[in-house]
């Protein structure tokens, strides 16, 4: 089961995240929307260089239009709220490390108050033509975006939630070493 | 000033974290770390592809020696806690933005209990030489390392808190729009 409702336990909040690909029609209060963009705004990144700027999206219909390019953000057709993540300093992976960074931080923001979220990827076609539809300059690149909404309800129910176990993953000392504190 | 008190209100804490570079000599309790893997474990990947192997080093020596190969991950040297992560799928930007996510939510957990952390970075060399360090076997690409510790208080002030104003990275609808919630 997805697990959306607010919690106040640190690490509930951060191992309960899950991607949530289906909303209800129902638009993110502007107080959430302001914690997401602070939490955003305080994310780390290499050397401190916050190579990110972010394009909100509430027009219905141009959110549409973004879950309509090259890439995978068809899910997103019908979410009420879309940030466009768009980065300095071309296909690097550090920028690539840190748009990681911020967009999971962004989604725990909404998750502490019960909203899904999921990221769609952009090809490098759809990302030129989100570009250009949002008028984001030359030098920037994009290539994420964050969709978010109140999962809902009716909806096929999702995939199982399945992770790896921990003694296939976690390793002690060296890779191989069984990890031994659970 | 750094921010290293545990909360319970989500969006402080996700506010709240700092990269912390100098720790004081007391391990991470074994419950902690536990929460840690918890953590990186439930991390969301593309495709939840899981791409990833933590090698958690505990052992003060090879902490040194890790901190001393080619790279940024020097100010580690003292560091209780290490946790290499080893990904699979090679030098790609997705495995890069994956990366990312799992090692803000490691770094998130370790937060919750108010314990410090930093990024630390390999150069290829470097890389090299910790894969051969830990056993990590060819297929795999070592780029980086999360570093945890008790923040120390001796150590020199930290360089202030900043971040660009939001008003100079949110934009509303279209690149160059000025956001207005707040």
């Amino acid at each position: 089961m997805t697990e959306t409702t607010p919690t106040t336990d640190p690490i509930r909040l951060l191992t309960s995240l899950r991607a949530i690909r289906e909303y209800d029609g129902r638009p993110i209060p502007d107080p959430v929307l302001a914690d997401i963009l602070r939490v955003a705004r305080w994310s780390g990144s290499a050397r401190n260089d916050q190579p990110w700027d972010f394009i909100v999206v509430r027009d219905r219909e141009t959110i549409a239009r973004l879950a309509g390019v090259d890439g995978s953000a068809g899910f997103a057709a019908g979410a009420p709220l879309v940030i466009v993540i768009a980065l300095a300093g071309g296909l690097k992976l550090r920028e690539s490390y840190d748009e990681g960074r911020v967009s999971e931080r962004m989604m725990l923001a909404a998750h502490a108050h019960g909203i899904g979220a999921n990221t769609g990827w952009f090809s490098p076609t759809g990302g030129a033509a989100v570009k250009e539809m949002l008028a984001i300059p030359e030098g920037k690149w994009v290539r994420s975006m964050v969709a978010f909404g109140y999962p809902a309800t009716t909806g096929r129910p999702g995939k199982p939630d399945v992770r790896k176990p921990l003694a296939e993953i976690a390793h002690e000392g060296r890779f191989g070493e069984p990890f031994g504190t659970e």
